[in-house]
């Protein structure tokens, strides 16, 4: 079958679906959810398996080893997978959840009540956890899921998308409400994000390349996810040994992902008194600083910083640190350079973190605190299908309630307008 | 200036304004409001002068009289967009509402408010009234506006837009936030919906055309709205002469609008007792019938129906009739051809009304009242720029609070993650 009859039947079959998956119990749908984390479990070796045959193809082409490992499934990992659904079936359904409501004038009685999405597509890449996750979310907010992996993990993909709509089919879920697009062909990606009228919105999760093309091509609407170039700004009236403890942590617990601080901002004042020590923390864990030329004062070891790296997200051990003049010279260094994901300030100043609070853009505006708490789980939320970094819809961490619409019920005795 | 030039610098300086707007009062926005509705009337001359010219060029080029009608302003209908800004400056101000909060168990305050959407570009049609309107709603919402109206009303848009800018700056609001896009080059639109990074959301206000040119193309995430085929499902279980009340006002009362009815469906078992009266009562309206072949066994007057009858939105006083064996039958019907905008059922029956409501995919589910509720002044909402029938971010009438994001204000005390 070529790409597009292909995206298009799992589309068209995906849609007949959601529309009985939307009025399907919680208790189906919970009971479903354990018995996929329970197949992903029992049918271990064949996941296994199939991994092992992306990891030899991925090896042949020399995928570097970072990429191999997010690639590589344990048990342990299948494990934590399975208990990721787990974690799901014990999360609150948002479908039915009645949001707003009212008795109008003339009598009639309006409800707004939270209804599944629809189809859900999800482009991801490399690791074949997001299967399960996204599958997960996707069934028990109640709406079909169309998954498109990268094509590195393919055979793993493949392999745990087809347990878990067995074992979803087997519980009560509806058929092909789980689907998976088995065709590496870069156009099938194309094809599913003009589905429009079968998928209704898409969700590209991966690097900032995948998810632009999907921004910028989709006629589907999308949600945009994950480009976090973060800043810490260190006010002048900052508790010294807290913005260190912050600044520290944000760069370095876990530089891979989205919510690590990219970009450190110190005010002039305090520099004398935050830099040496800070840098010295940082030269410790191997941190490699960029600065301007005020920063390279401080230390020997600071690299000359370019304009593109006040724009670029390391996701590494690798840190850009620059001296303002004032607060507003860092709100609006964050204005230009930021991504509207994570921002903090350090500061006792209560006028201060009031207006750089107020004031920053960014789905996430901390005080006093690391930006690696913007996350599902942190928030209490139980879980996320990604962090939005767009204003529409929803922004920051999507949870079920996010995968969901509203709709309106009204009830009358017969009115009419006048 | 060429064109992409053009609309760059306007969304630039757009984009510029807006952080301003975000965190101007909302006193400082209603004064302006009363102050833009006051210039309306005060500069009336100016306007009606602006609309001649228009007028004129679209009668020589043999613009249709309903078309005509619909680019025409007089004193009352500029009154009525002095009105309508004075409405807006009457409503409560979504920004900066608190709309969820918690206390997590490290001791971080979370509080997630809602901000203004940040630029908006609204593109629409013949009606001069729609620059006001949206110019008003984005601007108590704390969004800059970037209008791009039709080039039949170029000199009446202009001359509204100019003169609310005007008044607007004067009253306090940023220079720049009320942006009109004065040229009438069509690439005008293709540039304004690509200038992502600028311009956070589209509303594409006018015909099927329009929106579909601009759902398809853009980059910039996009709120659908407006299109309505709206049915209304007379079940067996049905008072007749209620149904026969919503039949009718669902399809005359304002044919021309979105949430008017385009398809009846009546259950077989009640057929007799409603369908020959209900077209006699058509009838007397001069309302033109389509219907099946059981349909035109009731009148000499049904025309045979087509398949594209279905799926189209009239506007007009026409209406497409079938009968159906069941609710289920009625239900798929909405299904296949509804463009999930307004769906109603009239029924007495409890597990109907439950059965439709909760089943039918829709905006808006109506049980015993006509599908031309849907507004959002009916709704209380006070106001509305449009109607969404996408399941993305708002569904059904948006009002003030839809023309907002959301942004997780987080407080901590030197929290760090573990």
């Amino acid at each position: 079958m070529a790409t597009y009859e292909l995206v298009k039947a799992k589309a068209q079959a995906a849609k007949q679906a959601a529309a009985k998956l939307a009025v399907t119990s919680t208790a189906v749908k919970n009971a479903a959810l354990l018995a996929m984390a329970a197949a992903l479990e029992a049918q271990q070796s064949e996941i296994l398996a199939a991994n092992e045959r992306d990891m030899t193809a991925a090896a042949a082409k020399g995928m570097k080893s970072s990429m191999l490992d997010r690639l590589k499934l344990t048990a342990e990992r299948i494990s934590g997978m399975a208990d990721g659904l787990r974690q799901v079936a014990g999360l609150a359904d948002p479908v039915g959840n009645v949001i707003d409501g009212k008795t109008l004038p003339n009598g009639l009685h309006i409800t707004k009540i939270r209804v599944p999405l629809g189809v859900i597509g999800i482009i991801y890449e490399a690791r074949p956890n997001v299967t399960a996750d996204a599958a997960g979310l996707c069934l028990k907010s109640g709406n079909a899921v169309i998954l498109k992996g990268g094509s590195e993990a393919m055979e793993s993909n493949k392999t745990v998308a087809a347990i878990l709509a067995q074992a979803a089919e087997g519980a009560g879920i509806p058929a092909d409400s789980i689907q998976f697009i088995d065709t590496s062909d870069r156009q099938a990606v194309q094809d599913l994000i003009h589905m429009n009228g079968l998928v209704d919105v898409v969700i590209p999760r991966g690097g900032a390349g995948l998810i632009q093309a999907v921004v910028r091509n989709a006629s589907v609407p999308v949600i945009e996810t994950g480009a976090g170039v973060c800043h810490t700004y260190v006010d002048k009236d900052a508790d010294v040994e807290m913005a260190m403890k912050i600044a520290f942590n944000a760069k370095v617990q876990r530089p891979s992902v989205c919510n690590a601080m990219e970009t450190l901002l110190v005010h002039k004042d305090i520099a004398d008194k935050f830099l040496p020590m800070m840098l010295m923390m940082y030269n410790s864990s191997a941190v490699e600083i960029c600065g301007d030329e005020a920063v390279q004062e401080y230390s020997g070891q600071v690299h000359p910083v370019t304009e593109e790296d006040w724009s670029t997200e390391y996701g590494d051990l690798r840190l850009s640190v620059k001296i303002v003049d004032s607060i507003e010279e860092a709100m609006a260094h964050i204005a230009k350079y930021g991504t509207g994901h994570s921002e903090c300030i350090v500061t006792n100043n209560y006028q201060a973190a009031q207006l750089f609070q107020y004031t920053v853009d960014a789905a996430a505006v901390y005080v006093n605190a690391s930006t690696r708490f913007t996350d599902g789980n942190e928030f209490g939320f139980g879980a996320e299908i990604g962090i939005s970094t767009q204003k529409l819809h929803a922004r920051g961490p999507m949870a079920l309630p996010e995968l969901t619409s509203t709709k309106y019920l009204i009830n009358g005795n017969g009115q009419v307008r006048k």
